[in-house]
């Protein structure tokens, strides 16, 4: 009896593994095979054991490049509504308190979020996270945060996991209840903390939290009240990240990484000394440039600190209404490339093995035997092209543990 | 005898007609009929005269918004190879010096070019086509450029027409031979655009020429070159248009606007004096953030004099492998919209109507009775939404001269 070594075999392409210290970890006319979900050979084509059809029933003729699947860490796509008038209204010259007063702001995604029942919010935000996996996502982040009660935030986070149960991909959860003051508890931060820091255990019952997050900034959570989200959530077991340093520096990053935590986010305004810390922990540097861009921003992260540091830096959409409207992975790494200067390389390990250490998983992100069979094949004649094409469609065909998407 | 009145009729949707002189020229609620590629109805679902069954045979059911045909009025789509390796090397940190001796710049996408067959050419160039059509695009143009002798402009020429036979849209081809000097003519310019001059006839009388361009620039060809390649147009009877004032002012706008030319493009440097003698003529500004954004340029053009002289502002995407990798009109509007602060409204009139004056044609770029029945019809729910996203797939369905692409 002829049992074929694995459930599927891609041939004919060429394969960035990333999986080397340095450069993609190229192999020339390379071959996967995957059984159950995992990577089971991962090489040269001619290193293969034995005829294609021996090995594998299921056998892909393919061209181009393959890479692992893209990991996006950070994302708010769960979300009622959109701000496209909004954003038309700034253009036209209008004020902050205009869009304000025309119901712009977070606030009014707040409002449609809250209005929206689960279905329609599922309705809603499927098109988001489809776009992101037709362009090479297979691992999704999807924080909370427009809820800003016990019962929206829930909403939010099963409608999250209900995201991943109906794609067939990883969605992880983060709880980001602290993102910004509801109405209700206006000029009481300190009690809406409270709140936040009740609703979590409940919530992380229910299987709905993967990490904890906050909006640590002037016009968000101070310090204090970001410590007090983290103690809970290290109470609990639960790790932590955080929206740190985007327009000021209140050493939100050097708080996480005291906490051990997964990641900084933003960080524009990272001290030296943060990075230092975060190095210290091996707290993850998220890169959100489509947030940059929209926003005009012009001050830098630290970038050669981080690489001094050996600080990992990952990237993501950040994928919101507001301020990083970006259905695709590539194209924030396009301005990542653009606007911070990244290397086609560090862009693409920071959409992948980086970004899934901002996450916390260790079996995805780099193309090796036993790894998560996730992968992407491309119409592409060299990596780089990932981050050089603004528009198109470069994935030909997106593998979420060895099912095509 | 029942004869339908309509080849096809759109319903559901609403319409951003753009026939008006300010605003969407929205119809809530609208319906569209067409008949032997041109519209004959636009207006509101209630104003058709009979049910929709009795006025077409193919009637459709759609939702969110339907703009004109999106007009790409300025591409370089038309070429082999990529350039991706060298913007690799380039944020590796390698000089000019070091990317042209590892054989990049344009030289390189010449020498790519001339080595392609007419086969192979268009095989290249036809998923570059595609992406920009998938989202949204019915009319392209294309420039030669990249031959730089007379058969392999000829080429590029003929690749140009046969896409536009391929995919079923027009196609208006601009001869760009004076876009950068040949090895075979180095230090010798003059001679060069006295071979510019003699090929143009012989290219015209086959039918491959719609417009004459050049590249005006200190690293280009000077004023009194172009003012050669333009004479020799005119004589032929031929519209002018010019990569004009994008890295200096050398008067490249006001020189086009003075033979009537249809656009000076790029018009970073564009000084008020040209602003004045482009408005004179109806010269239209054709923007191009693409190269604005992989370039990082700061110098912006001079968008308000544009405004308050009347001179209509067009976007396309420059697509290029050099320094415009865009394959979506859509994220040209995102990129003016974010670098250059147009509003959604202006974006968009400058990828359809305005673009369409671009090329001299006045029959599509709104939505009227009369124009060709050029569409897309937009997953939006505000034509904002056009300009607000990166990365996606809007468009649900694009439709040119009637028939869907
Ligand atoms: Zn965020
Ligand atoms: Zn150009």
């Amino acid at each position: 009896m002829n049992t074929p070594a694995f459930d599927g075999l891609i041939l004919g392409a060429h394969l960035a593994t990333l999986d080397a210290d340095h450069g993609y970890g190229e192999i020339t006319d390379g071959a996967m095979g995957w059984r159950d979900g995992l990577l089971a050979f991962v090489g040269p084509r001619s290193q293969l054991p034995a005829e294609p059809h021996v090995l594998a029933r299921d056998v892909i003729e393919a061209s181009g490049w393959i890479t692992p699947g893209l990991v996006d860490c950070h994302t708010h796509l769960v979300f009622a509504g959109d701000r496209a008038r909004e954003f038309e209204l700034r253009l036209q010259g209008a004020s902050y308190e205009e869009i304000a007063r025309a119901g712009g702001g977070i606030v009014s995604t707040v409002r449609a979020t809250r209005a929206a029942d689960e279905a329609d919010l599922l309705r809603q935000s499927l098109p988001r996270a489809r776009a992101l996996l037709a362009d090479g996502a297979t691992t999704l982040e999807i924080k909370s945060g427009y809820g800003l009660d016990f019962d929206n935030e829930r909403k939010m986070l099963r409608v999250a996991r209900q995201l991943g149960d109906l794609l067939g991909i990883a969605v992880r959860t983060t709880y980001l209840a602290a993102h910004a003051l509801p109405p209700e508890f206006k000029d009481r931060a300190d009690d809406y903390i409270t709140a936040v820091c009740e609703w979590l255990p409940r919530l992380q019952s229910e299987g709905l939290v993967d990490a904890v997050d906050a909006f640590c900034e002037g016009i968000g959570f101070s310090p204090e009240q970001t410590r007090r989200v983290f103690d809970t959530a290290r109470d609990l077991g639960l790790p932590v990240k955080l929206h740190a340093d985007q327009l000021s520096d209140l050493g939100g990053a050097a708080l996480v990484a005291e906490f051990g935590g997964l990641s900084a986010d933003h960080v524009e305004y990272t001290s030296l000394e943060s990075v230092r810390a975060m190095a210290a922990r091996g707290t993850v540097a998220v890169l959100l440039p489509g947030a940059f861009h929209v926003l005009r921003e012009t001050r830098l992260p630290p970038l050669q600190a981080f690489r001094e540091h050996g600080v990992a830096m990952a990237i993501a959409t950040d994928c919101n209404p507001g301020t990083s409207p970006l259905l695709s992975l590539r194209q924030a790494m396009q301005l990542g490339c653009t606007h911070f200067k990244l290397t086609p390389e560090e862009a693409l390990r920071g959409a992948t093995v980086h970004a899934a250490r901002a996450l916390g998983l260790a079996d995805r992100g780099v193309l090796r035997v036993g790894m998560r069979a996730d992968f992407v094949q491309w119409q592409a004649g060299h990596p780089a092209e990932l981050c050089y094409w603004l528009g198109g469609q470069l994935a030909e065909a997106v593998y979420a543990s060895g099912r095509a998407l």
